[in-house]
């Protein structure tokens, strides 16, 4: 692997060897590069989330991260990404992670770089560093993805996390439903058929993944009003007293509390949600490591 | 100390604790911390210089300073601050400088958590590394405080300078005075007591601690205009030949020339303004080390 | 050399001197200062391009690189940029580098700091480093400047390029022509005479040196379409076949595909854009050695 666009990219051997290495970064180990290597976040949507996490994952390898503001690039002069690219490569620059509003943006760039390119996001598309740490959180907590059931409650046609993780977790052995407001799955025969009312997942779910309401990208509450949608398809105090034992909640952040999931179990038990924020920084060395490696 | 988000947090045995360490790193002294430490400067509000002090304060002591934007964070899309933080400790974060419009934001964040916190400014509250600078420069010229008389000049109930100010150089023993226009100080009996004539000051101050006129938060020009305040209020180069012989002119920056203080005077002989910029350096890498050291 | 201001700061002996040290940078040569050594890049006018090759270069120099947000600084409170400039220096920086939109700006700054200046780029006056890179490029190619006929197409009067380039590349023993639509060197009898055609150039040319057609700044299409533009005073790949056979093309970047060049000449043969983008980090390590050794 000498890029990262997308979870199909990845065997189901090559996310055993990608968590493997976070799981010993998670547990202390130091790697850096042979030589200062240089890498640059272009996120042409912010998210300060994702950001600093590679940010983050860059620096504990030891590499030198040159900053770089879309905002006033040249791009704004009509250059091309490609080109940008291109100078920045010509420039030194051994990594560039991007984040992109286009759809699978990086299809374009495949095979025209000796400087390793990943995917810090793409539109609705791929997340597939998002999943990854997603996965750790998982392989930490079961030690296993084989009959796992995972259900993903939320808006799955706006979510990149949803679609590169049900990929990922059906590949390794998990079986994966979804769950939210029946509205959000019309019309969408695949995922319908793996349909369950969220007071269904809780009983049999090993994971509750859930997923931040987009109230920024669409009017997705359905004329309820946010207690309503809490109260009918979130995650309230009650419902979790009724989870599986040893089962846990997981959410990519940011939380909306009170909508999706109620304030109080953010930091609950069960919530494996900053625990996530921390293995977003292990997955991402990971990747990054076995990248510059090829 | 495992935070500083007020002066009132320090003893007057911690001040010279942070003094003396402050003084040692001014001579040169170098200190890292034992391991990879990572900082974040969160500013809310903008300040170019207090943001570029702790930075170089931040990399003289050999950190990793990660950059946050907080014109596209997650506090955009209703994130709370606290949120914020633990998403940055999580991801491994060791220290957060915060600087917030809202009086008094730490309350809430107290003994939350294992990152350590810096205040670098709330609202019209606290400015804490701000105070140690200007004790620094002023214990750097004198060796002491007992017996000083220092008259703060400008709009206290505006300054986060005065206020940290006059609670640390009481508590050390020095005697604090204000002067400005009288209708500033109208309806504040206690600070009200202290009010001297600019005229009267500049014959007994030691330290004459000018605040800047702070056009952009409200109307305090009084019907005046920049030179009529300026020939009444601020300090011409006419007083500043009856100040005493080994007294010192201090200003917090941004200077406006021909304002609060005539451009000349910017870099006279008594003049110890941009000695306190250099010192604000030093001040803070004490801060922090005491602070990690904990 | 203590500051780099403009070309005419530097001797032919100190531009062969400072090519020769860039040379041994794209050689692999590391230096690094002995002490830990601050820069920052004070960018009033954004140019994400150079501002970046700036950074790769005090990197690889082991410089530290401090932010610096020209958008929210003290210059908006109405500091001046001489008091920015004293502020960075009494914290402890050691270089600036600074790009500013009013010609000439550096002349009031000269003699007045300890802290090293470089010019990177001032309103439609001087941009050494671009320059210095480019003359790089040509002595890479070429190993000497003496004979050489070097063409400059473009709008000479908004190029800081231009201006640059032409002295040295005379001092240093090249000819130096102009080419591009006539109107733009009426009224200027010194560019005037070395006029040339695009098609007349293409054929003695050693060097073609494209500019940048900066629809941001004027209305410079003069009724063409940018189709028309092309045809007549563009870089065809119907003229690159009449270029001399060991003839080079430059640009200093970013390119409009299709205004002054053909999209498929950016990366052909005879181009030398990318190179010059990888020469601008050597350039700019060697610049800023030479400055900090003095």
């Amino acid at each position: 692997m000498s890029n990262l666009f997308s979870m199909r990219d990845l065997s189901t051997k090559e996310i055993h060897e990608i968590l493997h290495t976070a799981e010993s970064f998670a547990k202390g180990e130091i790697w850096t590069p042979a030589k200062q290597t240089f890498a640059v976040n272009l996120f042409f949507e912010p998210s300060t989330r994702t950001k600093t996490s590679f940010e983050m994952a860059e620096r504990k390898l030891g590499m030198e991260v040159i900053p770089f503001e879309t905002g006033t690039s040249s791009i704004l002069k009509g250059e091309t990404l490609e080109d940008t690219l291109k100078t920045l490569e010509s420039m030194g620059v051994d990594l560039a992670v991007i984040r992109h509003k286009q759809d699978a943006y990086y299809e374009s760039l495949a095979g025209k770089f000796q400087m390793k390119i990943v995917n810090g996001g793409d539109g609705c598309g791929q997340h597939p560093t998002q999943s990854l740490l997603d996965l750790l959180t998982i392989k930490q907590e079961f030690g296993k993805f084989e009959g796992l059931k995972v259900t993903i409650v939320g808006d799955l046609s706006h979510s990149r996390v949803a679609r590169s993780n049900t990929e990922a977790l059906t590949a390794l052995g998990s079986e994966v439903f979804y769950s939210g407001p029946p509205e959000w799955f019309e019309g969408d025969p695949e995922n319908a058929q793996n349909y369950v009312d969220i007071d269904e997942a809780i009983g049999f779910s090993d994971v509750l993944m859930l997923l931040r309401i987009q109230h920024e990208r669409h009017n997705t509450m359905m004329d309820l009003t946010v207690e309503q949608y809490h109260e009918r398809y979130g995650l309230t105090p009650e419902r979790e007293k009724r989870m599986k034992p040893e089962s846990i909640i997981m959410h990519p952040g940011p939380v909306n509390r009170g909508v999706e999931i109620a304030g109080s179990l953010v930091e609950s038990c069960k919530s494996r949600i900053f625990k996530q924020m921390e293995n977003g920084v292990y997955a991402r060395m990971a990747v990054i490591k076995h990248i510059l490696e090829k």
